[in-house]
């Protein structure tokens, strides 16, 4: 068994944003040298999400538009996560929970076991900090 | 370690529907001969997921009306993939996103390591046409 | 390749709960005796989740809150879970696929690689009654 660990870095412009990081997930599979196994990415921070859609910009304004009427961001003070702590991103832990931490994706003959339109994105949903984004690939 | 690939092939007659796949998922473990792992359930398009519940029907009709509450399928227009691309499928992606793509589930003893109602399913969003499910099992 | 198995055990005291189990997984990756892997975590009933987020109360009451907004408890003929099956927990199963059945969470150097708020919860949404957890652990 092999393994290997890779961690991305983000530090959106926005608050809110999603990014593709296919690219990235495939080169930590090209690096590990690992042919048939199992990658699991995932948000190493609680107010962001790993997820895995379409590529297509109108369908990531459709998500938003989703997030923003599930867990509207403001007024702050309708979440007791503000009211306790000062915090002004109770918002961005429920968008966290609805799209997920992780995907786990298949790796066959070293590369991403993917149907046609699969990418993998880091969704952010309180940003204009740094941020991690966690590779752990398992495998042979 | 050993590894194993199979694909589930779908198409619905309906535009939703939920599918009970554990059967074929355990065919899978069986064909592997791994008895202690790790097995990965995904679907391999956008617009459907995989996820465990209890296999009965009220429960699904609820499924169903939740989610439709939460991302009508009609008007199409409501939704900017629609606008963008002429797609008719908006609600499907965001469907797919409170169900999820994946599940990651025990072997032990080479079988399906499962409480006493799990269930695996197929969740179609946007059926009536070929789609797949993808089983990755890694373990000894 | 190693692997290990172990079960946690909840009866909750309340209808809905959440219970911060990170000490109970750390533990077991220290019987596991594995350095590099994966270990998944996962609700063996289908009433309940694991999720990882964030250990504050005022958070918690938010999701609480979320969770009602999205699927009420009552009155319980709005499921037809219930109507079919004379179940009182429909809401139960819907809460539970908001927030997750699993997560599957990285291994390196013998611990939980974790960034520095991530926490792992127990979510009981009909509770009072006997419950489990799996800890399934592969790696090296």
């Amino acid at each position: 068994m092999k393994h290997y660990r890779k961690a991305l870095y983000f530090n959106t412009k926005t608050r809110r944003a999603f990014i593709n990081i296919t690219d990235a997930v495939e080169e930590a599979i090209v690096e590990s040298k690992i042919q048939e196994g199992l990658v699991l990415i995932n948000a190493m921070h609680i107010t962001a999400s790993v997820f895995i859609n379409d590529h297509e910009h109108g369908l990531h304004a459709d998500f938003e538009e989703f997030l923003e009427r599930m867990a509207p961001e403001k007024p702050h003070d309708q979440y007791k996560h503000n009211t306790g702590t000062l915090e002004d991103n109770g918002d961005a832990h429920i968008k966290r929970e609805i799209l997920g931490r992780e995907v786990v994706v298949a790796i066959s003959d070293g590369q991403l076991d993917f149907g046609p339109w699969e990418q993998i994105f880091y969704g952010e949903f309180d940003g204009m900090r740094k941020k991690r984004v966690l590779i752990k690939i398992i495998g042979m």
